[in-house]
C-alpha cells in the first residue's frame, strides 16, 4: 500500500459545510415566510437525530424512511443516516397506497419520518406497515396540535431534544448502502435502487466540477426537484458538502412562490423538471418585471427533455443557462450534461449553433461509459445517425435492483436504460425516445420527443404529448394531444404546417386533439401509459380509419 | 452489490479528452515557435507508445522512467503508462548524479524515455543503471542527428512507428501503482512516493471542482510546473480528461518566453512556483503593454507560499487570480486551496479583507482531513492562535514510502507533513513554516515565511530568505539574506523599520545581508540547508556576537 485507502464515505463530506461555512444559511419556505437556520445548527441537529435514531434501535444498514417535502429536517435525515451508516429510504408520497404498502414492506423500513402535512396520506397505510416501529412527525407552523391514529408516533423535536450534538460517525465499508429509492415502473412492481456511499461520493464530487453543474460554495441552491427523486438529483449532498446557501420549498410548490423566493433569496441555481420551468416562464410572462432574477445564473433541468424553445427563452429573457441533464434513478442520476459552451471549439459558435448543442442530452460525465447497441448488442457507430438502445456503466450506475435483481435489465455489466438514441462524432448523446414511446410507422421510427419539442414551440401551445396509435397499414401512426394557453387558438392545420418545416411527410401527426390536461406520473413526467389507456377507453380511432 | 464497483482507473479518464474534443490543440514550445497537435493525434500516439513499451517487455506494474521537460511526448508517456498499467517514474533531471543513480536503481526502472537535450546529463550515469534495458530518445528540431554512448538507445518516433493506434487498456485493480516520484529530502536518501490509480483519479476529479482550480474544457492550461514534480500538480491528467487546450513549455523556461506564449496562445490558467511568477512580474513591469493577458484568468501557485504582495500585484495589474495551493509530493499534491472568494460570507468583504484570506494556505479539499497536533499528538484547537505540526490523511495521501516505509513519518494513519501551522475558526489553514525552518528565539517561535513575505513587499527587494543563526542567549535569532533589484538601494535599517510595523521587537531580524542570489533546490525552493551551510563555511556570526 502506497497511498491511503480511506473509504469514500458520505459522512466525510456531509460535515464539511458546517466546518467551512458555519454561519451560512439553510432556509425552508413556510406558510408565512421562511425559516432560517445556520449550517452549524442543522449539522448539530443532524448529529442529534442520529443519536435519537440509534436510541430507537436503528442499526448500521437498517432503513429509515422519509415521507417528506424538501426541507431542512429532510436534510437532517440525509445527514444523520449517511453519518451513522443507516439507509435513507425516500418515499414518494405521490405513489398509490398499494405501491407504498409494497415498497415499505419490501424495504422493511424500521422508522418513518413524516411531514405533519402528509400524516393523512400516511394514515391510509395504517396497519399495513408491519416493519415500521416508530413514526416521527416533523411539525410546521399551524400544525402544532397534530394527532395521529398511527401507533408509536413522536414529535420530531421531542425525538431529538437533548441529544448530544456530536456523533462519532463509524468507519464503515465504502460499498455500504446509503440510500434507497424505488422507481415507479410502468410495468410490474416498483423496483428499488440502492445507492452506496462510494457511488454517491463520486457522483457528488463529479457534480461539483466546473464542466458539470459548476456547483460552488458561493451558490444559493434552490432544490425544487423532490428529495425523494434520485436523492434530489444529488443537490442536498453537494450543497451541504460545499457549504452553499440552500433553500427548500417545502410544500409550497407554486410557480409564483418560486419566483418570489428566487428573487428574495438571490437564488443562483435551481433544479426542476421542465413543467416547473414552464410554470415559472408563464408567471414571468404574465407579470414581467415583478421579479429580480439578477442573481440566478443557471437552472438544471432533467426528468424529461426540456423543449429547446424553453431553454432559449430563459437565456434570451433572463440571461439564465438551462443545463439539460440526462439520467435516471438507476444512474444516481447524473449521466450526461449539456452546457451552452462545453468546450473551446464552441466558444465562437453562433448562439443558434450553441443552442443546437444544448438541445442534445449532452456529454458524458467523466468516469462513466455509455454506448448504443442494436438488438443483438452490437455497438453502433457514433455518427449522429445510427439509433440504438442506450446502455451505460460506471461507478454510480445500478448493478441490480434491491432484493429483486431483474437480470433482464442488465447486459454484461451494462444497465439497459430503456432509452434509445444516437451519439455523434464528438460524443454527444441525443435521446430519441423511451424505447416504449417510439412510434413505429411503416418500418421506420418516429421520435415522440422530437415531435413534442417542436410542437411546443408553437405560440399558444403549453404542452404536447405524442403517442402511437395502431394502424393496419403503417403499423402505428403518431397522435398529438395538446394543452393550449387560455384564449389561444391553434388548429390541427397549424400543427401540421409547423411540423412540415422539420419532419418528413410520413412523420407528420395523423391527428391532433386539444385536451384540458395531460395526465402526469408521480415523478412529474407525462404519463403516456395513462394517455394510451384513456384513448382506448374512449374508443378513439384515427381519422382515416373511422 | 447494488451499484457497479467499477475500478477507478486513470485509463478511463485519459482517453476522454480525445473523445469529446478530438480536434482541440496540444502545443509544445520549440526553438523556433510551437508544435501543434490534436488530441486525436496525441491519443493515438499514446496508444502506439503503449504497444511499443509492451513490445519492449514492459509489464503491468513495471517502471517506465522519464527524463523529460514538459512536452506532448511526456504527456504521451503519462497516457500510455496509465493505460497499460505500467508505472510512470518521472525523474527530476536537476538532481545530482548520485541521487539519480540511487533513484533509478531503487525504482528498478526498466526503460527510460529521455529528451534529446538531456542526453548528456543521462550519459553521466552510463554503466550505473543496470536495471535499464532500453533508452528511448525524444528528439527535437536541431537535434536530429543525435548520437549517444548509452546502450540500446532508439529514437522515440522509430520506437512507436507503425504500432496500432488502439490498445485495449486492461482492467486492473484500482489500487494498482500509477506513478512514482522521489522527494529530494534534505536528509537521508531520496524517498519514493507511489501514486495509485484510485488516488490520482480522486485527486483529478477534485481538482476540477469549481471551488478547487475550476479547471474546464474551455481552459487553455499552461503547465509550467515540471511534470516530474508531483505529476505536474495533476494538470496533465486533469487537462487531458477534460479535453482542454494545453501548452507545454519544454525547455524554454524563460519568463519572456512565458509572457509571449501566454499572449499568443490565449492561456487562461497557468501553474508554477512563486519564483516563476516573480519572473513574469519583472518582465511585465519592464515592458508594460507588450503582452496580452486578457484571456488569463488564474494562476496556480504552490511549492512555497507566494508573497501576498505578489498575489495582489497580479490581481491589481492583470486582473488575474493567483490561487494559492498547499501540498507536497506526498499529498498528490493538492491539499488546501485559497481563492479570493471561497464562500458566500466573503462576497461582500473589501478587497483587502479578501486578500487577507488568500494569504492563508486555504481550505481543505473535500475528502481530506487535516489536523494540528502538539508534540504528544494531542489535537490543538482551531482558534487561529494555536500552532502545531500539521498532519493530514485521506484517499490521495501517502501511507508509506516506496520500498522504504519510514514509519516515523506517519502516526496512526496520518502523514506528518513537516510543516507547522494553525487553523482558524472557519477551517483555514495558515502555514507558519517548515518545522525545520522555524526560528526558535527565547522560547518562542518566529516564522521565517512570515518575515520573508513581509520583506519581499519592500520595493526593490526581489527575494528574501530568513534562516536561524545560533545565539547563546536567545537560542536562535533570524538572519535575512536578500536579493535586490539592479539599482535598488535597501538598507538594513529600511528592513528593520518595515518589519517593525508588523512584528514584535524580539521577532525582528538580527542582521540583513545583501547577496547576489539565493541557492535553490532542484524543486525550485530556496535551499535553506545550503544557505546555512554557506554561512557556516564563511564563519558568519551575528553582529552582537562579533
Amino acid at each position: 500500500m502506497a497511498m491511503q485507502h480511506t473509504p469514500l464515505l458520505m459522512s466525510t463530506l456531509m460535515d464539511r459545510g458546517a466546518r467551512v461555512a458555519p454561519e451560512e444559511e439553510l432556509i425552508t419556505v413556510t406558510e408565512t415566510g421562511v425559516r432560517r437556520q445556520t449550517y452549524k445548527e442543522v449539522r448539530d441537529r443532524a448529529h442529534q437525530l442520529a443519536h435519537a435514531l440509534s436510541g430507537a434501535g436503528v442499526k448500521i444498514g437498517e432503513r429509515v424512511a422519509t415521507f417528506m417535502w424538501n426541507n431542512t429536517r429532510h436534510l437532517e435525515a440525509y445527514h444523520a443516516t449517511a453519518g451513522m451508516g443507516a439507509v435513507l429510504h425516500t418515499l414518494n408520497f405521490r405513489l398509490s397506497d398499494t405501491d407504498l404498502e409494497y415498497i415499505i414492506g419490501h424495504a422493511q423500513d424500521k422508522v418513518i419520518i413524516v411531514d405533519v402535512e402528509q400524516l393523512p396520506a400516511l394514515e391510509k397505510l395504517q396497519g399495513r406497515m408491519p416493519s415500521v416501529e416508530r413514526v416521527i412527525v416533523a411539525t410546521e407552523e399551524g400544525f402544532e396540535g397534530w394527532q395521529t391514529t398511527l401507533p408509536n408516533a413522536i414529535d420530531y423535536e421531542e425525538f431529538i431534544e437533548g441529544k448530544p450534538t456530536q456523533y462519532d460517525w463509524p468507519m464503515i465499508d465504502e460499498n455500504s448502502p446509503l440510500g434507497l429509492c424505488y422507481t415507479s415502473g410502468t410495468t410490474g412492481k416498483p423496483k428499488g435502487v440502492e445507492y452506496e456511499h462510494r457511488s454517491q461520493y463520486l457522483h457528488t464530487i463529479t457534480q461539483c466540477m466546473t464542466d458539470s453543474l459548476s456547483l460552488s460554495a458561493t451558490d444559493c441552491i434552490f432544490g425544487i426537484v423532490p428529495m425523494f427523486h434520485a436523492m434530489g438529483w444529488g443537490m442536498p449532498w453537494a450543497g451541504t458538502m460545499l457549504g452553499a446557501k440552500q433553500v427548500f420549498p417545502h410544500r409550497f410548490m407554486d410557480p409564483v412562490r418560486f419566483c418570489e423566493i428566487m428573487s428574495a433569496e438571490a437564488v443562483t441555481m435551481a433544479s426542476g423538471v421542465p413543467t416547473i420551468w414552464q410554470g415559472v416562464k408563464s408567471v414571468v410572462e404574465a407579470a414581467p418585471g415583478n421579479f429580480d432574477f439578477s442573481a440566478l445564473s443557471r437552472l438544471t433541468c432533467g426528468g424529461s427533455a426540456p423543449p429547446p424553445s424553453l431553454i432559449r427563452w430563459f437565456y434570451d429573457e433572463l440571461d439564465v443557462e438551462m443545463i439539460q441533464g440526462w439520467g435516471m434513478t438507476e444512474t444516481s442520476p447524473l449521466a450526461t450534461i449539456s452546457r451552452r459552451i462545453a468546450k473551446r471549439s464552441q466558444i465562437n459558435l453562433s448562439l443558434d449553433e450553441q443552442f443546437a448543442n444544448v438541445a442534445k442530452a449532452g456529454q458524458l460525465m467523466p468516469g462513466i461509459e455509455l454506448e448504443i447497441f442494436d438488438e443483438e448488442f452490437n455497438p453502433l457507430p457514433h455518427d449522429g445517425e445510427s439509433v440504438g438502445e442506450i446502455l451505460i456503466r460506471g461507478p454510480w450506475i445500478c448493478s441490480e435492483y434491491y432484493h429483486d435483481p431483474q437480470p433482464d435489465k442488465f447486459h454484461d455489466g451494462w444497465l439497459l436504460t430503456g432509452d434509445v438514441g444516437k451519439i455523434d462524432a464528438e460524443e454527444y448523446l441525443i435521446i430519441s425516445d423511451r424505447s416504449k414511446d417510439l412510434v413505429k410507422s411503416g418500418g421506420e421510427w418516429i421520435s415522440s420527443v422530437d415531435l413534442e419539442n417542436h410542437i411546443v414551440g408553437i405560440d399558444g401551445v403549453e404542452m404536447a404529448c405524442v403517442v402511437a396509435q395502431p394502424h393496419p397499414r403503417w403499423d402505428e401512426r403518431p397522435l398529438v394531444l395538446m394543452v393550449l394557453r387560455a384564449g389561444a387558438d391553434v388548429s390541427m392545420e397549424d400543427v401540421i404546417e409547423h411540423c412540415s418545416s422539420k419532419f418528413a411527410k410520413w412523420q407528420l401527426p395523423a391527428d391532433v386533439l386539444c385536451v384540458d390536461e395531460i395526465p402526469m406520473t408521480a415523478t412529474g413526467k407525462m404519463n403516456k401509459k395513462q394517455v394510451r389507456a384513456n384513448l382506448d377507453e374512449q374508443g378513439y380511432v384515427l381519422p382515416d380509419l373511422r
